[in-house]
């Protein structure tokens, strides 16, 4: 058998962060994407992604927290480390796997939640896992375990271009307690500002606004997204990597290294049999 | 543009009747399918079924609440009135399609409970739409419209065998109230007996009681869940259909007209694009 976990893309975020795992999280709006990652389970130990053995402490919780002994084989369509939340998206798929292979009859929400814990306790997302269970633009309203977020998303039919850059750290970021704060301030704010009007020029102005405003786009970012913009297409970064997400980009995109195009994901984790 | 949402069969369940549409639904498990139903706009009036123009007051109901006017064409995997959740179903795909085709901008939870709405005005469904915004066996913890339901749910991989026997009338059985009290009391109980023990065999095994204690299941259908259940299979009644899901029942369904297959669906509604 095999699990399927979509990834996702962050347009904009605050962070909430509490003793208990799952009262830890974010509110923002995140993107899933038709690509992402899928688990199997298999006989020899280890965590393997695209044929490679990995140290994946993500996954490594997963396997643990649920009490099993395996090893678990990971294909990701996208690369890890640059905003698609591809270790949330490992993690949400190997729960459902093990769960699956183990006979271990827990419910999506409780599998979810250990995918979620992972990723808080391994300082890896804070709010992927939440998104990663439902597909289309998700809206998470209020912060925790996908047990306890609220949500709502919106189904659209868009085609997106991504370039990834680099790798982005987020060390430095959430030490600096005045950024976060900022962050948080503007990231709770556009939630409600994109509520009111919920259609996809808005996502990219507010996602566009929030990477300038927070000092996240850094100047390389920020010269791609204008050539975008200049061109008739809709561009900002994702959050967080050194990445773009766009509209009607493919062919300036080009021009800075080798994009590739996801369609909105329609749905979340799942069993492809 | 098309959307689609998937069929869903019932399994047990417990009525909650309110003054308001929002608060009124129930509380059960249901199966969604991988076949269901798919909305497209159209500029023809009307709605067409299957190229047939039907009288579909529950799909009226949505058309006229978003307040567009326009035709819709849908296409049904599986028959109507036989307990498949198909008015649910072109409910919520009309709904997400209208959505996207008048760029109303509504959110995934406001278009559901506009299906769930149309489905309590027009007597069609009491909890349909909550699970087919879903995939997997959907348990309906807390009834209410899908913006207030609380709900879990199991992403297993399952095979169903499905036969029809015709149509089953829910009018004389709701206005039971002394029928509706114990329908009430074994769905609601059973509802946490499933999720003590959350797996295939436990699910069929308190359809069937519920099904049997409910006197539900007339004699005909009982005789094929025994013969069913004679050759090795699992087997029950479909809420509130006459007709028969079962685990490795083809070949006596067969017997008895002609069964069709459908896997666990694992998606609610989506855009097909």
């Amino acid at each position: 058998m095999t699990f399927f976990a979509p990834a996702s893309i962050t347009c904009f975020f605050s962070v909430h962060s509490a003793d208990r795992p799952y009262l830890s999280g974010s509110t923002g709006v995140g993107i899933t994407l038709d690509l992402g990652a899928r688990a199997t389970i298999c006989d020899e130990g280890g965590v393997r992604v695209n044929g490679d053995t990995w140290d994946f402490p993500t996954v490594d919780y997963v396997i643990e927290k649920l009490g099993c002994d395996c090893g678990v084989d990971i294909e990701m369509d996208v690369p890890a480390g640059c905003g698609f939340g591809m270790s949330g998206a490992s993690a949400l798929a190997t729960a459902f796997e093990i769960n699956q292979a183990f006979d271990l009859r827990k419910s999506f929400f409780e599998l979810a939640d250990v995918a979620h814990e992972a990723e808080i306790m391994c300082k890896t997302g804070m709010g992927d896992v939440v998104c990663q269970c439902y597909g289309g633009v998700v809206v998470r309203k209020k912060p925790g375990s996908p047990s306890r977020a609220v949500i709502d998303r919106f189904l659209w039919k868009m085609d997106l271009d991504l370039l990834t850059l680099g790798p982005f750290s987020t060390q430095g970021l959430l030490k600096d307690e005045e950024g976060v704060a900022h962050i948080n301030e503007l990231g709770g704010r556009y939630v409600g500002v994109f509520l009111e009007n919920p259609q996809v020029e808005n996502l990219f102005k507010l996602s566009r606004i929030f990477a300038t405003e927070t000092e996240l786009l850094d100047s390389r970012m920020e010269y791609i997204v204008q050539k975008v913009e200049a061109r008739g297409g809709l561009a900002s970064m994702i959050m967080l990597g050194r990445a773009i997400f766009a509209i009607n980009g493919f062919e300036v995109l080009q021009e800075f290294g080798e994009p590739f195009r996801a369609s909105l994901g329609q749905s979340g984790v799942k069993c492809l049999g």
